[in-house]
Parts: structure tokens; C-alpha cells; sequence
């Protein structure tokens, strides 16, 4: 049915159609407004779950399950709607029986083809900022008044001896930090536990020409956004300065020099038992729950190659490298070609190590300018910004794509990539690199979901394998090691004084198998991915991403990480469903996911 | 003559017709677009000075004398222009031989009553922000890189020693800092010495409840607002550790610890010689520009009182009062009915001591609420920055208001004020206390410009005081300390354990007496005031505030201070004119100020 109506009036009829048939329930009446090919992704508002339930049957028996208890109502565009190749698309706000949502529409034909609903606040329980910060003096006069030092000296000292914090989260890197800055802003005690000395050391402990990947636009936590002197890409110690000022400024309880021993959930007391060592001293933390935002990286991939015990050189893997200072004149062996690998490759070869990657099949490599422009720039830049694109619309413009429909957005942007930079590529296959685009061709964010790896935003290490500065070794592995060696599968031996093991990392349940038991990493089973499918992202389609900022399948222990943006955006949604449970607003979970792998 | 054109026509025109006339040089037709009342305010972008010129025959001098120089043209208006009871304003950008300004024009009947023109960028050194951030890394691969943190490392070692400053920054307060900032941003090598620790410790070492009495707001300081989260009035360690995360997050090169022992300007080398005691060591430097940022108040007005060498108790100036923790069970005399005397008076009493204000004449009391509601909360609150009043719109549209003027402006407020809180001002009067609304009932912001002191913001004690908590003793002063009492001027003796002299403090050149000379703090004259001929600030009129932020009698000797706002608002104007300096870009000063008195 084509329509003559102004995208606004569509709209607005479709909004009031849908508010008056959700309002008697009558999901027939409901279904009728979307089109077969529908899809609705809830951001906790519906489902108190991170959750995409895709066509008519699946819409159907989701609201079916959760309109009792949701009640939704009011709904209301925000501004006007727009149109584009048929689509028309629009914000609007609603609210739920417990808390004020917002989302986006997106009509084909007058029919919905995608709706995003999300929580915005708990209605009992907004947030202290704009309108509602707090006063901070307290005029008038009062006896023996503490103030605000002492009250925040008194938290401190106390905190996890004499009172238990609600949430304990293991973790204190940007993930652990903009997660207890949004707890703290809701009031849900919460301990940040971090084994280094200071809040940023994570980054500041990596190679020393390290900058972000990802452009400042798109890097804001939570509250503070980077003040506009801030560099496009933040060099690792002035992220991690940033990140201790961050802490600090947010008033956030961040146990350093802190190591997580062990945590088990007592059943019983239904609470987690988590040992940690603070300062040497080991300290016995009781929250209700338990976070994890160890990095979404798990444990590291560390593969056995016969020989490596009788190595004379050096030989660790990439998260253990120390940056290339020490290799000047060193023949190096790095084994891996994504961002890890081409980081170490390159700094190595800038502190003057004489540098062979070993490439064991294709990878994914975009210019970081490319990807800037093409990819990212539509949503987080400069332009964005001035063209009224705030960093919270960005966030839920990019979350209102199904990310089963996700590959069609992303792969017009790579195609024209693959254009743009046809010559770079041309130069990268003549040096030998195998390249690909992903599985289907969608390129860099849907290889980072599928499977966390298998790509290289390129910041200057592919000029040095396209120009030979770097060596190359591809379509081969190392077979064996020896004493000052390593001999490929294709026979050749090269000599070797370092070999960097660039061979990624396991599942972030890996974290639980390591603090808490192994038992409980497989109960709650692999982390990250969509089951698209492809390479490391086995079936069945998941829809979201496994485990992530959302109820898992052990009570109380929940995963938070990801990049910057994903760790801004998914700790609101972790820290509304945390502290709703914490004042005891009902929170049935739609659509548990349920486990297919362990890792 | 009335016009029945718009207002925007009405200031197009205007406009146009001022271009043309300036671009000719044709002061005549200048002349005749500005009505006979008529003020002109320029921020450095036709002066390199603050300077406001009043009248047709003052602005015909300043534009006759600048003009060559300055050569203004691309006069444009910045979105509509507005009317309101019969005056016609409207924002404008134009441009000058070496700058980009911003102004803000108000029209009555066509012609020019008040006109600000301000100096927003050098032209050809713009500010790395926004579209002109730094990117941070550097891609591609260099052999034997620097990272951020090595060039950062270098310089902060080299900066002092074997680099010298272009600026020397002494007092690194909110106001140093702010400063330190801005020439960080424009690439000024500058050093702030400060005598504390730690960047904030000026806040942190006064008494413990003290809060901002000015709000959030109007606080920010440049580039790194404040976020949304936090607090309307900053609990004073709160503000100190946001100061001291802030001046790293900057990268300003802050030298704590360091007391700064004397300055003299070495008039051959054309260069300041100050030498300071860091970490117990000396060095000596030699920058080109001196800013003294130590604070608006200067030296402490002790009043020689007979006796005081005999008193058994505690005597000490209101800077030196440590807070009133010790003083429970005391009693306390408080010499003195201004901010810091009801601050120290309530304190004391929060405490638990006996305390009596001495008030020796008329106070300005308004309460926070009041202020913030009526006055300050147009264009420094939630609801302004919600219609669109950024903090620099705020600020320009302050500083677009002659001081003449700016009476008649702040009257109607106060008059609204002294309605609303009758009751609470009769209660005051009915304790005994002298009140006023200013000299012409102008209120607080003019007093505080005009002397900087005769005022109390209410966030408590007043109620003290009216309902007779704290003892008051009104329209008398000290005439006798005894060994364990003072004796008043109406024959009064009041036992005392402690007497604060909460008496002021000197004009601001006393710190250049104490840091350079006499001759040149006597050179220099007083600072602050305007000359309205006033309590404390006597004529002839000046305009401006007396040496704040614009050039002095003395070569390369600058005053920076106020509250937050002026800070925030005229360093940008300060840093500008020592960047022009430091570039060779010629800066003839309009109207240098001449010494009326000495403080």
C-alpha cells in the first residue's frame, strides 16, 4: 500500500494505531501494522533483555509474554520524520508501566520494518544530572555537619569492609569505569576492582606509539564527553591519564593494585563470595552481583608448536610483548596478520628489528582514514556533531539495525572503500597479503561482532609489507621451532631472535573458567559473536551478541566490554537492569539465551 | 525617526551602512549611525585593549586613532535580530586585518546605543579544536618516533631550565589555571608557579562546608565544562580536585611547591627576571610576560587596634583562619559583616562557639536563591542553557552591557528581590543589622565590581544572625583589645577567645609590591573598580575595571582574576593579546589607563 500522506502523518498514524492496539492488547490488530519481513530489537524496555526477535511470529510471542507486564503507552514521535529510498523513519518516546523508553521507527509502505525500543530511565529512580543534579551545598546552618569529603572519606574506608557493595565489578579498565560512573550516578553501590596501580594503566602498560584506533567522536564515556581540544586519536597515556581523572572526578570506588583471587555465588545467601587481595592484604567482598568487564578478549590463544621449548630466543605471546624497544637489530617472527600482529610488526620495525609476519590466512585490512570517512563518519565526526547528530542519537541510530539486516548497511560503505583505496590493495596482494572483505563481503564492524578479530584498521604497518620493509609469509604457519629458528610449513627457515605469538584470545567466559570455575564458564557458555555462521562465529543465529550487557545463565553475573561506544552505550542498559534489581522492580527476563558452545 | 521595517532589516541596514562608512574611513557617516547616548565596548579586536568608549565624541577618537590599523569590514549578522521594549539586538561576526570578532549590537530608533566588538581568533593562528583538532597519532611508520608521552616527559623536564617561558603564571588558582589553558591551546610556552602541593589546594585548605556561592553554570571553566552530573554549588574539595584533574587533562605545566621569591622586568633584555624556590631548590626564569594570578583580593587589611599585643587569646586575619573546628566552646569575635565574616561566623557556630559579629556599616545581603532566580538565572541556569544560552552567549551577552549602564540594568532585579524577600530582610533589620542594596540600590554585581566587597550571598548565617545565634554588635568597631576581651566604640566589653579580623583585603597591585616593587605596584596603580565614585571606588570614572586582563603602565606586566566567570571569559581575551605579542603581530593599545590611585 503506497501512501500519500507526509512521512510525519504516516507516522503518527502508525503510532496511534499501535499505541491503541498494544493498549487493548489486541496483538492481531498489532502484527497487522508490521510488514513479513519485520523486525523489533528491545534494549531491556519490553523484555528486560538485550534482545532482537525477528518477523511476525516472533514480534507476536514476545509481546504476547511481556505486554502484562510491560503496559506500554504514550507513544510519541519526537521531531519530525524523514524519507529515504522508501523508507521513513522516526524517534519517539513511550513510556513502560516502570520507566520512560525512547526509540526508533523505520516504516516501509506504511508498515513497520524495524522498531527499536529502549529504556531511557526507571521513573521511581532518574538520574541526579541537568535539571535534577544535586544541590551540593547545603544552605542553611547545621551542627556538626560532615561534609562532602568527609561523607566520600567515610564511603571509602568502609566500602567493602563494613558495608558490601551491591555490585563488585573485576575490571577497572574503560569498560569497569564508565559502568561504575553510570551505577554511581544511580546510586547502586559498586566497587571497582583493577590489579594495576593506577585507573588507565592498561593502556598506559602497551607499546609506547599506541593510539586509539577509533576516532574521539565515537570514545566518549559516559557523562564527560572529550572536550573539543581532545586529539582525533588519543595517544595510550593521555587516554589513560583521562580515564584516572575520570575515576576520580566521578567519585567512583576503584579498588587499585586489587587482585580478584576467586568468586563463587552462594546459593543459599544469594550473594557472590569474591576473594581479592588489596594491597596485599586479602579482603572478602559480598555483592548481590557480579560484573565482569575483564576486556572482551578471554584468556589468550596460545598454540602448541612442537620445538618451542627448545627455543633460545624470546617467545611470548602478543598480550605479553613489551613494545619494540629492546629489539633494534633483532630478527623477529610474528605469527598473525591482524591489529595486533601489524601493531607489533610495525613497532618493531620502527625501533629498528628486522621483522617477518607470518600470515596464516586472509585478513581484512582498511585504511583507518577510509574507515573514518566511509564507515564511522555519517554517525561519529565532526560533521555528524555540527549536523545535530548527538552521541546519544549516533549510539541509537546505530543500534536500531537488526543486526541480521546489519551486512546490507555496512557493504555499500566497503564496496566504495574497495574503490577508493583499489590501488593500496593492489600493492597489498602483489607483496602476497591475502585479503578479504569478511564472509559476505560486509567488512570491518561485522567481522569485529562475528568474531573480535580478523582485521587490521590500517594506521601505517601495511605500507611496510606492501614496500617489503616488513617480510611476509603467508599462506603458511610456523611448524616447528627451533633452537634460533623457525621452520614454516612450506619448509623455509627463518632465523628468529623473537617470536611473538599475535594468535588471539579465547572467549570472555574464559574469565569465569579462571575466577570463578569452570563449571560456571560452561553454564554460561561462549561470549561475543552473532551465530552468523562464518568463520569462529559457529550457528545457530543468535540475533545479539551472546552474553553480553545482559542476564546470562548464571544468576548474577553478568559480562560488560567491548570498544568505547559499545561500553558508553551497553552500561546504560547494564546499570538500568542492575539497579532495577537492586530496588526490587520486577524484572522478568524475555528470551533467555540459551548455550550452543562452551567457547 | 521610527522605522517600520523589521528588526532584522532594521540591523541589516545598519550594518551595511556601517561597513561602508568604516571601509571609507568616513567618520562623519560613522558618526551619524550612532544615537547621542551611545557606548561602544571593545575587547581587544579594534584596541588591543578592554576598553569602553563613551559617547559620539569618545568613539569618533578611538575609531580615528584605530582604524588604519585595525581595518574591520564583513560585518554580518548572526541569525535574527530581536526587539524588546524598544531596542533592537543582534549578533554579528566581522572580521579585522589579523582577527576574526564577534560583536552583539543594540539599536534604539535605528541607531546604535551600545555596540560590543570582541577579538574571537587570531586569523592566522586559530585554536586545535573541533575541525582543527590534533589527530593525535601519526600514522604511517617513522623510524625512532616520539610518542605523546616522551614529547610531553621532554618538555615538562626542559620547560624553565634549559627552555625558557614565553608567559610565567604566578598563582596557579582557578584563575592560572584557566589562563595556563588557554595559552596551552595557542600553543604559548607557559609556566604556573604555584605555592601549594597541588593544583586545587587553594580550595582544599579553607574552612570544611565551604561551597561556590556561584553556580554551576556560571563556573565552567574554558573547553572542559562541567558535566551534567555535577553539583550546583561545588563542595569546595570537590572544585579543588576537578582543578587539579583538569590542569593535567590540559597539560599545563604546573609547577607546585614553588613560591615565588621576586620579579624584576630587566628593561635591556626586554625580558622579566623571577626567581622561585621549587622543591626547595632555586631557579630563575625569564619570560617575556609576567600575569600575576594570585587572587583579585591582594595583601590582608589588618587594622592596627590598640591592645592587640596584649590579648591572651587567638588573633588572626579572616586568610589565616584555619576554620572553626578548634573553636567549640569559644568565644569568638568576628570583626567585620561581609562574605568572609558570615561564612567564618556560621562556621564557628556550626562548631559549637559563642560567636558575636562586629558590624561597622551597611552590608549587601542577598540570599543564594534569590540571586540565582532573579539575576544570575537568564543567563547562567538549567532553563537558559535548555533555550539555547550557551555559556559564551551568556558571557558575551554580559560583557555586551556598559558598565555605565549596567546599573540601570541590575536595579530592577534587585528591586524584585528586596520585594520577595521583605520578610526576611525585616527579620535582619529587627536584629539590628545594617543593611543596603548598594549606592544607587544597584546591588551585588556592582558592588562587587566596584569594591569587591560589601556584600554577604545568604546560604545561612543571615537566618543566624536574625534569630540571634550568632550575637551581633551593628554600627560599632573594635576600639580596644584587652588581655581576654575587646572593647567597642559604644563602651561594649565582649569576653573573646579568638577575634577574626575579617576586615578585607588590599587593591591587588599590593602582591605587586610584595613580588616586583613598590615603584612598580605604585606605577601599575590600583586594580579593579571602575571609578564610579563610590564607597572604595573613587573617581575619576574609568569604564573598565582598573588593569584586569588588558596592558598596564608596566611593559609585559598583566593582572588575570575574578570569579570563574570573568576568568573563564576575559583570559580568552588575555591569552590573545599575549599570543599576538609573542607572534610580532602589532598591537598598538587604544586608550592605555592612566593611575588615578595607588590602591
Amino acid at each position: 500500500m503506497m501512501t500519500t500522506s507526509t512521512p510525519t502523518q504516516q507516522v503518527n498514524q502508525w503510532l496511534t494505531d499501535f499505541d491503541a492496539a498494544l493498549r487493548k492488547q489486541d496483538l492481531p490488530r498489532v502484527m497487522a501494522l508490521f510488514q513479513d519481513d519485520c523486525y523489533w530489537r528491545d534494549l531491556i524496555a519490553f523484555t528486560w533483555n538485550i534482545r532482537t526477535v525477528e518477523g511476525k511470529d516472533e514480534i507476536q510471542s514476545m509481546l504476547d509474554a511481556t505486554l502484562d507486564e510491560t503496559r506500554p503507552e504514550n507513544w510519541q514521535m519526537e521531531g519530525e520524520a524523514s524519507e529515504s529510498e522508501g523508507v521513513v523513519e522516526a524517534w519517539m518516546t513511550f513510556e513502560t508501566a516502570v520507566a520512560n523508553g525512547k526509540g526508533l521507527l523505520r516504516l516501509k509502505d506504511g508498515k513497520c520494518w524495524t522498531l527499536l525500543t529502549t529504556m531511557s530511565e526507571l521513573k521511581d529512580f532518574p538520574e541526579p544530572k541537568g535539571h535534577k543534579r544535586p544541590k551540593g551545598a547545603e544552605h542553611g546552618a547545621t551542627r556538626n555537619r560532615r561534609s562532602w569529603l568527609e561523607r566520600k572519606q567515610e564511603e571509602e574506608r568502609s566500602l567493602g569492609y563494613e558495608h558490601q557493595p551491591y555490585c563488585v565489578i573485576i575490571g577497572g579498565g574503560q569498560g569497569g569505569i564508565g559502568l561504575g560512573a553510570r551505577l554511581k550516578q544511580l546510586g547502586v553501590p559498586t566497587l571497582i576492582v583493577e590489579r594495576n596501580a593506577r585507573a588507565g594503566d592498561s593502556w598506559r602498560n602497551r607499546y609506547k606509539s599506541l593510539c586509539l584506533h577509533d576516532p574521539v567522536w565515537y570514545d566518549h564515556l559516559p557523562y564527560m564527553p572529550f572536550p573539543e581540544t581532545w586529539p582525533v586519536f588519543s595517544p595510550k597515556d593521555k587516554i589513560g591519564d583521562w580515564l584516572e581523572m575520570y575515576t576520580k572526578v566521578m567519585e567512583l570506588n576503584y579498588w587499585s593494585s586489587t587482585q580478584c583471587q576467586s568468586a563463587y555465588f552462594d546459593e543459599i545467601a544469594g550473594e557472590w563470595v569474591v576473594r581479592v587481595v588489596r594491597h596485599g592484604e586479602e579482603v572478602v567482598l559480598r555483592p548481590q552481583q557480579l560484573i565482569l568487564a575483564t576486556g572482551m578478549s578471554g584468556m589468550p590463544n596460545v598454540p602448541e608448536i612442537p620445538g618451542a621449548e627448545s627455543f633460545k630466543g624470546q617467545l611470548h605471546h602478543s598480550s605479553r610483548h613489551p613494545g619494540g624497544e629492546e629489539y633494534g637489530g633483532k630478527r623477529c617472527i610474528v605469527l598473525g596478520a591482524n591489529n595486533s600482529a601489524h601493531d607489533i610488526a610495525g613497532d618493531l620495525w620502527e625501533n629498528g628489528a628486522d621483522v617477518t609476519m607470518v600470515q596464516r590466512s586472509s585478513t581484512h585490512i582498511v585504511k583507518s582514514d577510509s574507515l573514518m570517512e566511509e564507515v564511522l563518519g555519517p554517525l561519529y565526526s565532526e560533521e555528524a556533531v555540527e549536523a545535530g547528530v548527538t552521541t546519544s542519537k549516533a549510539d541509537l541510530t546505530f543500534a536500531s539495525i537488526p543486526y541480521k539486516v546489519l551486512p546490507d548497511f555496512q557493504r555499500p560503505a566497503f564496496d566504495v572503500i574497495r574503490e577508493r583505496d583499489a590501488e593500496f590493495y593492489q600493492r597489498l596482494e602483489d607483496a602476497g597479503f591475502l585479503l578479504d572483505f569478511g564472509a559476505d563481503d560486509s567488512g570491518l564492524f561485522l567481522k569485529y561482532l562475528r568474531r573480535g578479530s580478523g582485521y587490521y584498521i590500517d594506521v601505517g604497518a601495511s605500507e611496510l609489507i606492501a614496500n617489503g620493509d616488513i617480510k611476509l609469509a603467508s599462506g603458511v604457519t610456523i611448524e616447528r621451532i627451533n633452537e634460533h629458528s623457525v621452520t614454516l610449513t612450506d619448509g623455509t627457515e627463518l632465523p628468529a631472535d623473537l617470536i611473538v605469538l599475535a594468535t588471539g584470545f579465547g572467549s570472555m567466559n574464559g574469565w569465569a573458567a579462571k575466577l570463578i570455575s569452570q563449571e560456571v564458564a560452561d553454564k554460561v557458555g561462549k561470549c561475543w559473536g552473532l551465530g552468523s555462521n562464518t568463520a569462529k562465529d559457529p550457528g545457530p543465529w543468535e540475533g545479539e551478541l551472546r552474553n553480553m550487557w545482559k542476564p546470562t545463565q548464571q544468576e548474577a553475573l553478568w559480562f560488560h566490554g567491548g570498544n568505547l561506544h559499545q561500553s558508553r552505550h551497553y552500561s546504560h542498559y547494564l546499570a538500568l537492569q542492575l539497579k532495577a534489581r537492586m530496588e526490587g522492580i520486577p524484572t522478568p527476563v524475555y528470551g533467555l539465551q540459551e548455550v550452543h558452545h562452551l567457547s
